[in-house]
């Protein structure tokens, strides 16, 4: 028997109860719809726009869940996480809200936005160098020295519970939906939003997109079991990350599908996001709309919710007038 | 007396009208708000996103509103209208809606994609010489041969009751606004807004915002009578166009104040609202918020709502890669 079984499953309760716990600190984000975009599609099609969270990705929801679920000891003592991404800033502003430190370790050669980003939200900004041991090591070290909880930016069930809010909220909207299309990087995204579809709606299609570029969770998923991802230099940045076994186990037992998609559709979709629905996307965000890039009308005569992760990216440096 | 003392007075209940006519026919758009932008203006700010609005700007509001409200004989005559804007791709649409022809009149040097959007809305494109004279004389010839209605871009009042829509939304969601900023180009955008704000809040601050390239409202209300605009090249191209008589009159009467804002300003405006708030907003769309650049805090401890207008943008040509 494969390790994945013996994870305690993530339930809707869970789900529903980190949504009580979160809904005062985060946005409850608009759901947005295209004519043009239907027409070319011959689906329904509903985006949940996520790039709108606060922080500007998704990552608030899990951030803030895993914060506010702490004891009031627990919490005292801080929290800690390395990541140089938007796990970051959303657990100090989660800290922050809860009035405790973050103690953040970034690798030293992470973009200055980044480090500031981190920092207005009131975060302690401790750099390392840019190894994952090296991570890893600073983190044990300010949890050895100050008792603070150590939060996972994924592999974590009061993260997944955070993150499967936004699902939560796009079918209290539009409950009639026949597919959810869904990012997948490290999976706390998909596993949530997987547990969510699967109690609430039990036909409907649960589909993780991810590039082909690091495509651990197709492979994962075929295999039946983990395989972690190679380097990568997709670039939808957010998704160069691995499943964890945690987040696996979810992802077999609730998802249907894993679709992977090219670099030129992710590009292609972003831009089409922008031009169309008028929102600011980023690559690892434009993912769930790719695969309508090559094959326009593959969900023809369907209704589709569609997880738009997250919206930060570099207004200096856009895939387009780069190409 | 002034000629615009006998221009009917636009109604609250001319907008209601409105929008339950084209309330099937065009969005909702949502209220974005923004803890980082509150933050740095002291204020709460609230943003009526008619950049999701269909055809990408509030124009379908107006033009949708004016084609229904036609008699079935009237109609069936189609409608036309010179324009290279916004305008001319909404009475495009709002004319498919309704299954009449739209004959829209554009000046042979207009941006191709323009063209393209109103062939693609099913618009019948006439082109002519860039000038006034030879698009107004090219839509006089249309409604002397077919009968079709002229509908004016904005010196209409079914179009000036379709564009207050937006205030009536943004009003139903914040009641307790305390201003409300709205860009300002021929007034009738402004004019809907005014008599709505003013009719359900008579506390409300109603304040214009205009390039101060393109100041005539500004002129215009200091004056008391109407200052046409001369020419102009501010970024807010959809702002280079002159009050009418009978905006002005509604203007005049109901808006607090018109404010100016310079070309950086507007520029810097778009970007921070493409990267804080994750919209893709035009020029014209961003001019509202534009005062909080050079003044953060001229509205702090208020409650503010800013229209942002519109987000046609051509993404190839962004004024921060140009510059």
């Amino acid at each position: 028997m494969p390790v994945t079984d013996h994870v305690a499953p993530l339930t809707l309760e869970m789900v529903r109860e980190a949504h009580a716990r979160i809904r005062p600190y985060v946005n409850h984000t608009p759901v947005l719809t295209s004519e043009t975009l239907d027409a070319r599609s011959g689906a329904s099609l509903f985006f949940k726009c996520e790039n709108f969270q606060n922080v500007g990705a998704f990552k608030a929801r899990g951030a803030t869940n895993a914060v506010l679920a702490l004891s009031d000891d627990e919490a005292a003592r801080g929290v800690v996480t390395h990541s140089s991404g938007n796990h970051a800033a959303a657990l100090a502003r989660a800290a922050g809200i809860r009035g405790v430190p973050a103690h953040i370790v970034m690798p030293s050669n992470a973009p200055r936005v980044k480090i500031e980003a981190v920092r207005r939200y009131g975060g302690q900004v401790t750099l390392c160098e840019p190894t994952l041991e090296a991570r890893e090591a600073a983190a044990a070290g300010i949890v050895a020295e100050t008792g603070a909880a150590f939060v996972h930016p994924y592999d974590d069930p009061r993260v997944m519970a955070g993150q499967g809010t936004a699902a939560l909220e796009l079918l209290g909207e539009v409950p009639d939906l026949d597919v959810i299309l869904c990012p997948v990087g490290g999976g706390g995204l998909l596993s949530g939003v997987a547990t969510v579809a699967r109690a609430l709606s039990p036909a409907i299609r649960v589909v993780g997109i991810e590039p082909a570029e690091a495509d651990d969770a197709a492979r994962s998923f075929r295999a039946g079991r983990v395989i972690p991802l190679g380097p990568t230099t997709t670039i939808a940045d957010g998704l160069r990350t691995s499943l964890s076994e945690r987040t696996f186990a979810h992802i077999r037992r609730l998802v249907d599908d894993i679709r992977t998609v090219g670099e030129d559709a992710i590009v292609h979709a972003m831009r089409t996001q922008w031009e169309v629905l008028k929102i600011v996307v980023e690559p690892s965000g434009a993912v769930s709309y790719a695969p309508f890039v090559d094959d326009p009308r593959w969900l023809a005569g369907s209704r589709v919710g569609l997880i738009v992760s997250g919206g930060n990216i570099d207004l200096d440096a856009l895939p387009w007038s780069i190409a």
